[in-house]
């Protein structure tokens, strides 16, 4: 299964949420069986994006968001009909894509480092492709 | 053609400009015949990046460049006599590398993804490195 | 030695520091023998992350950090009681991992890049994961 493109789905809860995805990654990955390579993530969304913070404190992610609020307010000047403008900006902040090595048959992640699905413009139901390749 | 990095180039039209190159990497892939993998993509540029958005509606491109030119404004701290340090941050605010996976010959991209190359100091020429990795 | 995940360390300087890795890295290369390929760099940290920029003019790192701590200011509702939720959301903005090709035995940057470690709570020790994949 190591190289095979794999789809996962999750639900994310709010308009926006910090949804950590890292089990679901670990237990994806140990289904293969693969020992050493990358994970590498990608989002097929355009307001979701994919980012890594810390998963112990709680508050660390009430932070991130009030923070990404005040960067990406509406703007008076913004066109696109749909009302979303400030969730395509964010997403394209955080970024569509992750690579993160895998040791041992373990994302090699840091001690407080979770994964995140960054829901923008939510609650729905989003994709992440998800590509393990052996080294 | 498979593993081989390649050089495309690309000419911004304006100081600011989201340059959609879907189609061109789509056509480069092709040419390779690969059909499962991913695509690595790097800008060797320092002001200029490289994102993913939607490319239905072109209102999303406009409202995004309001937002970073608002995100982004000159600082009257800013020492680099060049005069376009903005440009700077804004490129390392959309990043410099892109990976993509690669599902029986096409990008595996959603519905309304669209990758951009990002110019925040144009309009000039500009390389992109590409790289097609099979799996 | 390529394929092997390798982990380098780092002191940063300062509270706020974008400290150059490109030769540590382009060293770290040169003892694989790799001709072709890409370099995969991964932070394990939640108050570090990693970007490129300019490296002729230190003048673009000191407005990019001016540029930054505009950016992300302590905020009255920020309740993560370490009192650095400004460094989670600038590393998150800049990003935990890179992925650079690798031409003839060199990391293929563009004339005027740098790789940056970019601390946001430092000074400290800091690690980087570094994954040479030949092509």
């Amino acid at each position: 299964m190591v190289g095979i493109i794999r789809e996962l789905t999750f639900a994310t809860r709010e308009n926006m949420d910090f949804l950590e995805i890292t089990h679901a990654l670990q237990e994806d990955l140990s289904k293969t069986g693969m020992k050493d390579g990358e994970g590498i993530f990608f989002i097929p969304h355009t307001t979701a994006g994919l980012t890594i913070n810390e998963n112990a404190d709680p508050d660390v992610i009430h932070d991130l968001k009030l923070a990404l609020k005040r960067i990406a307010p509406d703007l008076p000047g913004y066109r696109h009909l749909e009302g979303n403008s400030s969730a395509h900006l964010l997403a394209s902040l955080m970024g569509f894509s992750l690579t993160v090595p895998v040791r041992e048959g373990r994302l090699a992640l840091g001690t407080w480092q979770g994964i995140y699905l960054c829901e923008f413009d939510g609650p729905r139901r989003r994709k992440l492709l998800v590509r393990w390749r052996a080294s």
